[in-house]
């Protein structure tokens, strides 16, 4: 899967793709389908190994076009394709919803944990290049402009403290995934038909939940926050890597020259450049995370009824997009701070060539009435120790 | 081309699709080299009919990664599959900006060109639809409640005002496209060395703007207002059809039953429900349109240097994503006004189970001494009328 | 404070408004004065009870102009009305950032204490109104049309359940808001300097957390996830809240029937009207919630340097305008909540209207053998039942 | 009227502010009576010169939460401080929607005109830069990095074209601006009954659009493209200079310092600091403008019915916000262009450092056979020349 408007989609290989989708939607029927016949509601024979053939992804989507939703088609084309006893007990309780919604996050999840992995590496390489540039000497800058003498090692350790702000809610995220079972208005109706009884109903959704591994909860067909709350995870990661790829770009003009792409792209036209190609592929995708998580509330907050008229509709390819982006920018991101060139040498150039640095050091003194301190980095040192101490603790946790 | 995320994109057909991009390159690589010859600049046997092969496509995605976007790898390849002389003249003068803008726009072209032929169908299907109910008495609501009477004609009249100011623009917008020639920074510096002079640098690009049917114009390539006109355009459409969409659902809730969609969808667990989906799914997009637009405002917001350094990379995903929706909704909306039934029946017994609509006539009356007049639908019809008109001129000055 | 722009802003009271934001920039200064005292560092007569005349504001907003902030003006100010060893001490080792994003932070705990206040109220008055019409029929809708039947009961607590998965996080992020202390370029050098030492300047910036009583964490000038997690938080209790009014306001159509707002708003022409005016202005809010949170989140992304060249600056008035319509928000759905008629008389008369409802009942009873239960509202209650537990634990965990 | 959170609020003086809405309101209300009068509907004695009392501002607005808008109280205060034939006659005909609508227009109209001074300002200022340094060598940058000689004339030439490229609408935009009269539901009822016929009632809105010299049109209550327009040009000017203020933030750090603001902002730690801070404060605008465009963009799209129950009102604020953003960013770009200082020898020297630029030149010159031309800019001059006859051209017709 390449896509020629979005360099390195390819990089999130089949994560929310079409065929993930598909996939997951009919792991979803299959997975309830058991649930029955464990349940012993259906016929020990119901249970199937149901798949859909070439073309019916297709077929699918383009008769989803008239129902408003893949679902319809996916359960006939399943039918038509299982034996009489499945296709008699498939899809029976559950709504096109509760199969969409469960699949979404049976793909998100693939997702979050690829996210993590990416994190991880990073940490690692951040904790790395941290260490290594420790106590480089650099210079500070705000507002663009020389402020006063830092060091490389605090630099990395601010861009490791995003990307734990960012890691960290990960992994709660993924363990309390929501299942979606509600059946057609969220009131489990047809389910508590099928079972006999509401307890029976109930021990269903438990049961599916315990099946696709993920968490029981009331149904959410218009309560939207399991969607915003991935969203806005994914978009914070995108910021996290935004800022990174931002220093990484002003510190690769030739000018400031204190940080190189381990691999830069070239042009079609000018074989002298070496572009900062991950740094300006990360920007792209942090200017347009922020967007796809103000639609998926936009979609939240327009939630109607027992279904919603659009917002629902909305969510799909929206949380596609953020997420495939959000894999891509984090082996970009990956694969720039494994990557990382950091040249000491400029970077204590460039410091020494500001003037008046260490005005604010004697305005202090003075008003100590001491000596100046030997140099003028502060807790600098510590801090990255602290930020350091972090890294070790959440690459411990998460192991 | 289908999108099981999306459902309705196949409508869109290949419209900004990776192949429609790839091709809109080559045309542009074909047409500079043919300006080249035509020239003089280039021998003759330099003109060539480019094509790539099967899987070069995938090929030029991933090495877009590489560097940053699809044009190096492109012409790497369009080399290899020509012959020497051709390969030798290839993209000379150019830079990838170059080709990868004015490929965009071609590709816009032909979705603005759609999206109008969609509008003109609208137009001509609301206002039929206004003209068969015009007189229909009909309630108006605001903030959900009974306001006054009025008639179906009215509210059909102000959803054709909408689409009418969402269309008028489309087609100076289209004639307007901008092509994009600038060279590697905007200075047309390896074309004038080619053509020997700066008249012949500027005349080459005139040259390409004719065989592109384009509008020539300086670089515009951190200058992003072309990218933003297309967008708000866009979404203003998107707009003028999720509020028709909007009161369609609204008439189609089985309590007011004013409105119905021709065909509806179907549900996968309620046979006897008829879906507005059309209207489902045209709120789908309008819901997502606006943020797409200010992601390519924050993009042009954020334009830097000679090249920017993510925010042009941000562009095109956006707005292939912006621009296939818009279709595939303006699609939907025309079958949606084509087949829109109007039950007059209920809605005039909607105006009659009203309480207290003609409190403010009997206020006027008061105020003004005389009886009251007949109606109180006041100068509705009038202004049914003056949108007719609006309607005729447009179909008459687009045809 | 009222705001013809935005009715009800005065509901917000004094949060986040000028004088707020103004006092607690002061607070800041006041407290980092108290820890230079208690630490030795300064004398004991620098101690001082700062303050700002009136029109200050104005003169520190118009000199903010000039510097970009409002910190550097007021601190000129506050020396002028301090006696000279306060003036001399005043702001020693601290930066703008440090007493703006900290200042912020303070007044954000404001509206968090509100908005959670808000929303324990609404818990109640939800889980009583849930308890109230439990059982009561009505019908559920599904894309705008009639499903199948539910419960009042069973509505209602979907609605519990998005405000309750917006206020629980509110707790933790109160607790978690960090204080910010980093000095020009988050190394803590001046502070280092008047400490005489790291250590020393490690505890004056926890003594600054304790006394505030915020979290002390390392200085996060430009890793923004503090900020944009806020954001989040309030833009997903409007979500919340953009649901129910949008039932609402669904429900209080006169067609429909079935809710209505307490005390509804007037109309300047029509006496007869009864406008859910809260359920209105509740909407706009959540229309507009979503855009300022991606605001946020692009203003993260777009960090750089030790302080952002625009980012930072971005932050400030669009968490103020989120903040406080989250406020107004809040203080709307409470009094919808509070206040809310539901009409169980028409809900089951649009119940009984509706065909077909129990076609899926007859489709399960069919493959099961047995004959129907007696009603087709499943496992509503209990559903019910355990969102009221849910939002029991949550009223006992957090009086 | 200053703003903490946003310095620089000021700089819009009174344009959007309450007193400005409130004033326009009055204005509207005051024309519709004298429109009235003239038609021979009230007496003569209904003429009025309406007005309020200090604090009624306040009461107005509190009152708005009650109703949803401020109309309804605004004309119970205006009744109560006129005499009882004025009073009697007075709103009669208008709904709240056309005063609130046709006074907002009326303070954007005053918003339009400053923008255009501004960027008229900005144009000459850019044009007699552009001339200035027409010719000065410098070093075009893409994706950061050095890429081609061209000059500084180009680059302001570029910015040029930017703020023409906004600026060009502005003049149609204002001059097309809407009228709001339809009465409470857009059918002109009452008004056709105070006139008594349908000719009348729309001869009067005629002579209220005369009166306030707006453009007349169909009621837009639910069709609001006049203000996703409005809301669209207002961002494109932010993107314009946003792009310029980015540029300016790039070249005026210490280690490019080609660029720098004629006045720098201080720090209040770090005296030797010369900040960007029109450019900081520019790109803070322009990246907070696109989200509220989008925010109109959305609330167009959720229209329904003769008064959509939330999307209307979402409009007023946010309208405002990015209008006064807008006017001081206008302001400040105003002021940073007028005292912009170019370092010649710093951008000569920074293109001298730069390697192998002349790369591509030499490919071109081996291909033509030819040797190189002497410099390497090539139609940079001349397209400078277009864009400042562009410039001309603009400041003659909108003079």
């Amino acid at each position: 899967m390449t896509d020629l408007f979005w360099p390195g989609d390819h990089l999130a290989g089949d994560l929310m793709s079409d065929e993930a989708f598909l996939a997951a939607m009919i792991a979803v029927e299959r997975a309830w389908l058991g649930c029955l016949v464990d349940a012993g509601i259906a016929p020990a024979d119901a249970r199937a190994d149901l798949s859909v053939a070439d073309g019916d992804a297709e077929e699918i989507a383009r008769r989803a076009d008239v129902d408003g939703n893949p679902v319809s088609a996916l359960v006939a084309i399943l039918r038509d394709r299982s034996d009489p006893t499945a296709a008699r007990w498939l899809h029976r309780g559950l709504t096109s919803q509760d199969v969409l919604d469960t699949a979404l996050i049976i793909c998100v999840r693939d997702v979050l944990i690829r996210v993590g992995v990416e994190c991880a590496a990073q940490i690692r390489a951040l904790a790395d290049l941290a260490e290594r540039h420790r106590g480089a000497p650099a210079l500070a800058r705000t507002l663009t402009q020389a402020a006063l003498p830092a060091t490389m090692g605090a630099k990395i350790a601010r861009w490791l403290d995003g990307v734990l702000d960012a890691a960290e809610p990960l992994a709660d995220l993924r363990m309390s995934l929501p299942v979606q079972v509600g059946g057609a208005v969220g009131t489990l109706a047809a389910t508590t038909e099928l079972a006999g009884s509401v307890d029976g109903a109930l021990a269903l959704g438990d049961a599916l939940a315990d099946e696709l591994i993920l968490a029981p909860t009331t149904p959410w067909h218009t309560t939207r926050s399991p969607v915003t709350r991935i969203g806005d995870a994914l978009v914070t990661c995108c910021d996290a890597w935004g800022h990174i790829a931002a220093d990484v770009a002003t510190g690769s003009r030739p000018e400031v020259g204190e940080l190189a792409e381990g691999s830069g792209g070239g042009s079609s036209t000018m074989p002298h450049k070496h572009n900062p190609v991950r740094s300006v592929l990360i920007r792209r995708a942090a200017l347009t995370a922020g967007p796809f998580g103000a639609t998926l509330h936009i979609a939240s907050a327009a939630s109607v009824d027992e279904r919603s008229d659009g917002a629902w509709h909305a969510e799909w390819a929206t949380l596609r997009a953020l997420a495939r982006r959000t894999v891509v920018a984090a082996a970009h991101m990956s694969d720039l701070v494994s990557g990382l060139r950091v040249d000491e040498a400029r970077a204590a150039a460039n410091l020494a060539a500001a003037d008046g640095l260490l005005a604010e050091q004697r305005t202090m003194s003075e008003l100590t009435g001491r000596t100046t301190l030997p140099d003028y980095t502060g807790a600098a040192d510590r801090l990255v120790e602290a930020t350091l101490d972090r890294a070790r603790r959440f690459l411990e946790e998460s192991s």
